[in-house]
């Protein structure tokens, strides 16, 4: 497979109202405009505040998004918790219901563990889950989760489970590993998705399948037209301007900015609350966001308008 | 407060069957070995693998617990978890079910977090599970879980909700963490428990109220012995006998070697059973584990007897 162009996918903000709790129907309007921008959807990612939600929270977002209209098969949710059990429940809620995959982090608490321990781990849920519909796709975001995802690994659970593993987000932040995935998993039908659109267009001339970015948030249908145009003539100017945006958001807490930048675009001050232990931005550190954004020429999308 | 030799906590291993079940009765069993040798209990700790738990499966083995006739009043079961939402639940749930109090890790997820939004944190779920009743410890242990509790969020929490934050385990492994905060909360109704037996004697001796120790699942009665006695002529040479122990145990994986020496003790290998990441210490680990520790002089316990 390896099938390049596969797609850009947004790993969707959730909205909170003041009191904290999930708003659904804000979250189907976000999902929706991505969707309309030709992106796709991974509900529960690190960008989502994911970590902050409990399983019941996301077992029940996500059947609105599904109930909304909005396609499964454009999705994949993250399921990956702490417990082999959740994920199970998880991942096993998410292909029942009709999703594309599942992104899935590994267990994150215990630190210092090694491949032997991950491997049990994954295999465990595999079989908990039990239904050959499952398309796995690993997710290795080391400054975060801090317990990463080694080629080595992949190219275990590639040979033991080859219809189930098939892909993996790469948020390392570093190309040379997204490269030695790419090298390990050459032929085989697995897809590597960069974790930044940072590296779109240098992943898929690399054989990369796409990219899952938080970016597409707010800038999806430029992301989108890299995708789309990778091969023409002005790809390297397409991602140019992508990269442009990324370079300012990149300066600010990833989350806060993001969210401030939706509250601006749709007059919904709401946007702007995140989940403890996440804050918001300074006003300082909003309107400086702002005016850098407008500076390369970045034009604050509104949902409302779709 | 700040009362000494207030406890000697054991942060209860998890028995899981090979098919990964926990195992209530074989838990039922080790909990009341450890408080028939005058430790307490902190079900769901770190080396209880309780992040390797569901919430559903952390309430139902409490409820086991308390069940099966053995004291909440002797119990701080762990209940934080990344998200407010379990958080709330888990806590309400062992306060309702008459628990002394809860040990409560930070959100762990999220990285580069700061003081304002583990602040906000702490006190939504304060304020979420609502209950006067409620007894809160901190859980401080940054080399696991790299989100770490500053002696200035104590004292800010300390300020704002002096009758339910009560105290702090510090498993940072830093004396000058637990100097800090001793001083930091010298008056407060405030009770600081260090991470390890290793500093339970100069813990006692600087203000101190007892440990909460991995080692109190297999060692509980020489451990519980150093807080009975620290006081007396002999605490010095109690101490440098618990040291010996914990110092064998300090080479290998932790929970693996906690639960091959009961493995051993009880002639149950049953008890070897990790749930993925951890994985059981090998062969030759164990065989030069359980020789150390007979070189030291170490007595494997039988819970059976009891």
């Amino acid at each position: 497979m390896n099938d390049r162009a596969w797609g850009v996918f947004a790993p969707v903000l959730t909205p909170f109202r003041r009191d904290l709790s999930p708003d659904p129907e804000r979250l189907v309007r976000l999902c929706r405009w991505i969707l309309g921008q030709g992106a796709n959807l991974v509900p529960f990612g690190t960008t989502s505040e994911a970590n902050s939600l409990g399983a019941d929270e996301r077992v029940s977002l996500l059947e609105r998004l599904v109930a909304a209209g909005l396609d499964p098969a454009r999705m994949l949710p993250g399921t990956g918790c702490c417990s082999i059990t959740e994920t199970v429940a998880l991942t096993a809620h998410a292909v029942k219901i009709g999703c594309a995959g599942v992104l899935m982090l590994p267990p994150f608490y215990y630190k210092d563990v090694n491949d032997e321990g991950l491997y049990r781990h994954y295999a465990k849920v595999i079989e908990g889950v039990g239904d050959p519909r499952l398309r796995l796709y690993l997710y290795h975001i080391p400054p975060i989760a801090q317990v990463g995802i080694s080629v080595g690994l992949i190219q275990r659970l590639l040979r033991d489970y080859p219809q189930t593993v098939v892909g993996l987000k790469d948020s390392s932040g570093d190309w040379s590993n997204t490269q030695a995935v790419l090298d390990a998993t050459r032929g085989a039908d697995f897809r590597v998705l960069p974790g930044s659109e940072a590296f779109l267009l240098r992943g898929l001339r690399a054989g990369a399948a796409g990219c899952i970015t938080a970016g597409a948030n707010v800038n999806p249908g430029p992301i989108q037209a890299v995708l789309e145009r990778w091969q023409t003539p002005e790809a390297d100017a397409l991602q140019a301007g992508i990269d442009k945006v990324r370079g300012v958001i990149s300066n600010y807490p990833l989350m806060a900015a993001l969210k401030e930048i939706l509250a601006e675009g749709r007059k919904d001050p709401e946007w702007r609350t995140l989940r403890p232990p996440l804050v918001e931005l300074t006003r300082e550190q909003a309107k400086a966001l702002l005016e850098a954004l407008d500076a390369v020429g970045f034009r604050l999308a509104d949902d409302r308008e779709h």
